[in-house]
């Protein structure tokens, strides 16, 4: 067990450093590597089955809900980003600009996308033309560039991979309606794919997307207390459209503008799936979306017949996602792999196991250990595994809830901050000033305006003025 | 029926202007929509089913072969590039380069990777150390862009989409094995999934890519007689190796260079699918590929029954990929819109046919029209679609073996291309100068050296000297 004490050692324990505990899974679990550009990072198999995994569930349930999906240019001419003023202010800054085609160089230079509002109006203004042409429900998975001066893998780095979806609409309401629709699509994937649970809500002015009239966010907390936003939705109104002139011949004969929405999901999401699940041993995956889901490790694998048992169980269970470890590694060095890894089911197998009719099969999530009949094999890994995933929701949403604290005044609201990890719910009085003060102050933001409200105080935990909202508030990656 | 004429009328026929047909296809069958960048395309959802459906199915069959699928970054340094002399030369004139991001100007300028070469062996100088670590058999899905002066959708875009796989291996054997393992997935894959018939073969020197050992081809044969590389396989020996100094520590412990691979399929491929199978009414699509494989469309459907009835039907035909037209439109806009979609079965469903249990099914492909019992309408189908799919694969055959000639000197050579279209076989003494003089003479290329090799003559159809190879030579895209 040498071995396996050596790889595990190498990751720096949560409590003693979850940053540098991130990274260390990050690494070791061979998610990605870095690349020799800033804020570029290398998939690697193990992490690019993950984005394969959220994109294929989540794919699913846009479907499911009339989503279809498009693709457009990766390139942005600057007149057209110059167009919505606010989206400009918002991207602007951090936009990388392509100056030259070949030797040539460009008319009007063109950037990157960091984001494809002005493509999908620019597109929509020459597709749309009566309301039988609405509504458009678009999504388009794609990578975006982002010029970030602090980057951290899959948090906050320059080229990202997500989905953007761009929809457009006859009326303000349907337009909501599908804001709201697909955040609930977002909250749902977490919840039952991913195991995470998170916090729906609202964000406020300061927060919310440049240009948009509501941004709505699912908030989810990590291991260490703070908050990850994790998709967001957008209600746009008639802003942009205004801006880039879409409109339509509506049923009365009038000519409109659309209203329009979009709403997001990244590979932010894998580094969430890391830090509500993962623990000192490493990854610790969701099997819904698990790559493998079951690793078989013979033990004493060059004797006769173990390898051969081995592969025949891989076959037997093969309506699971499940794989034989057949290097020639030993079988602490593999546990310890496996468990860097994730995988949430391992069944370890040996020539006295063989004899009994016997294996063991050890969990990821909780460490349990139990003797299986092979008879009783395929049956009781069918059981396992949604209860694995039933168990670690469970076990983020307690977290969830008892990281989770209530502060009436402004003493309880420093005080607990200062004592405790976690989002804090308080009353706000609608005013910028004291979200800005918080921030500046404490380093917390406004994560979102719940859409379950409770009244916890009348007056605003920082002012002391008449509370409009409740507010959960946290420290953010 | 004035309007399906109308709409069927705004194509031009294949016949009169083959080039105009195929634009027409692209924009009235909804594939694609020009973006206000040159080069640079939208692909609407009709367009992307097509390719989201080259990516399922050859994904599949990359991952039977052991390929795992990775993420580089989209950005490559000026001195990365550099690094290997054939591979900038090829590329170099036409990237696009970014110069800023956001309102700082960068150190080096960083291009937007047009092929990933340079970037997978950075990664593999790293990740590669010892023989344990190979093979590596890695590909990703990405976009790349090239600033190409002319510009066709699909054939040729600035930004396209594709696959590029990377692999390195121990041996130049085994990197040889896989070049041309990953040809035969190519070929197999169109062959069975896209029902285009291609000849696989190696590039001449002139034609393989820069930097490769040996490039191998699948070409297949449009409908006009023009020939399309629909695949490439390249074997680079150790060449890149070299360049980019990615060595490992063989079994007899000496330090070596590996062997590397790269094997790419883009949405050109889409292009090909448009050309090998098209008509003068649209799109006509295999049905494997076919993201929709059934339409159902209502007759008088404001009748009672009729849209209950018809959907009725869709579910009852829910294991295939089927769709009711429900909008408003005619019947005969809606059959001439099924046709130019390339939807490869209608079934037709009025009062009548309820009231005598029928309905009419008719095949895309051969325009053939059958009256079909609804109690035998599921096992119809079920039989229709893969026949559909062998006879769209025989046609296409046929076409390409009866557009394939033979030259035994330049004066049948000359004579064939003057008055045929399609694929010439004639005998080549591997001289540059021979291929240079057929290109500038009379626009033809050699499009591969065919595995299966034919003695045509003993000399070279254009030199008269003594021959080496059996090429095929034809005019391409």
């Amino acid at each position: 067990m040498k071995e396996q004490k050596k790889l595990v050692a190498e990751i720096t324990s949560m409590e003693e450093d979850f940053a540098q505990w991130y990274t260390d899974v990050v690494i070791k679990a061979g998610l990605i590597a870095y690349s020799h550009i800033k804020g570029f990072m290398v998939y690697k198999p193990a992490g690019y089955a993950l984005w394969e995994a959220v994109q294929k569930y989540l794919d699913a349930r846009f479907k499911a809900v009339g989503v279809e999906n498009v693709y457009l240019p990766m390139m942005i001419p600057e007149n057209l980003l110059n167009k919505e003023g606010d989206l400009v202010k918002g991207f602007a800054p951090e936009v990388a600009w392509v100056t030259h085609g070949g030797s040539e160089e460009l008319q009007e230079r063109i950037c990157v996308r960091p984001t494809s509002e002005t493509l999908f109006c620019d597109f929509y203004r020459d597709e749309i033309h009566s309301y039988r042409d609405l509504p458009k429900v678009y999504n388009q998975w794609c990578s975006v560039v982002r010029w970030e001066k602090e980057t951290r893998p899959f948090l906050r780095s320059r080229e990202f991979m997500w989905q953007e979806g761009h929809t457009a609409h006859a009326t303000a309401e349907e337009a909501e309606a599908r804001t709201q629709q697909m955040l609930n699509v977002y909250a749902d994937f977490c919840a039952e794919d991913l195991a995470i649970p998170t916090i729906k809500g609202q964000k406020t002015d300061k927060e919310k997307f440049a240009g948009a009239v509501a941004t709505y966010t699912i908030e989810a907390l990590m291991h260490d207390g703070r908050a990850l936003q994790s998709g967001t939705s957008h209600d746009f109104g008639s802003d942009f459209a205004e801006a880039y002139d879409i409109t339509f011949t509506d049923r009365d004969n009038k000519l409109k503008h659309v209203y329009q929405t979009s709403w997001g999901l990244s590979t932010r999401i894998i580094g969430a799936l890391i830090m509500v699940h993962g623990d000192d041993s490493g990854l610790v995956l969701p099997p819904r979306i698990a790559p493998t889901q079951v690793m078989i490790i013979p033990i004493q694998q060059r004797k006769p017949g173990v390898m051969d048992k081995a592969r025949e169980l891989a076959q037997e269970l093969s309506d699971f996602r499940v794989k034989v470890d057949e290097t020639d590694k030993s079988p602490g060095f593999k546990f310890a792999d496996q468990e860097m890894r994730g995988i949430p089911l391992r069944i370890e197998i040996g020539p006295r196991d063989i004899e009994n009719g016997k294996c063991i099969v050890a969990r990821r999530d909780s460490g349990e250990k139990m003797e299986v009949a092979l008879s009783d094999l395929k049956e009781t890994i069918g059981k396992l595994l949604p209860q694995i995933q039933q168990d670690m929701y469970d076990r983020a949403k307690a977290h969830l809830e008892s990281h989770t604290y209530s502060a009436a005044d402004k003493e309880a609201f420093v005080k607990t901050f200062a004592e405790k990890s976690g989002f804090v719910k308080a009353m706000w009085c609608g005013d910028r000033a004291c979200e800005d003060a918080i921030k500046e102050e404490m380093g917390v933001t406004s994560r979102c305006m719940p859409f379950e409200q409770e009244h916890i105080a009348d007056t605003c935990v920082w002012c002391g003025k008449k509370a409009k909202k409740m507010v959960y508030w946290g420290r953010a990656y």
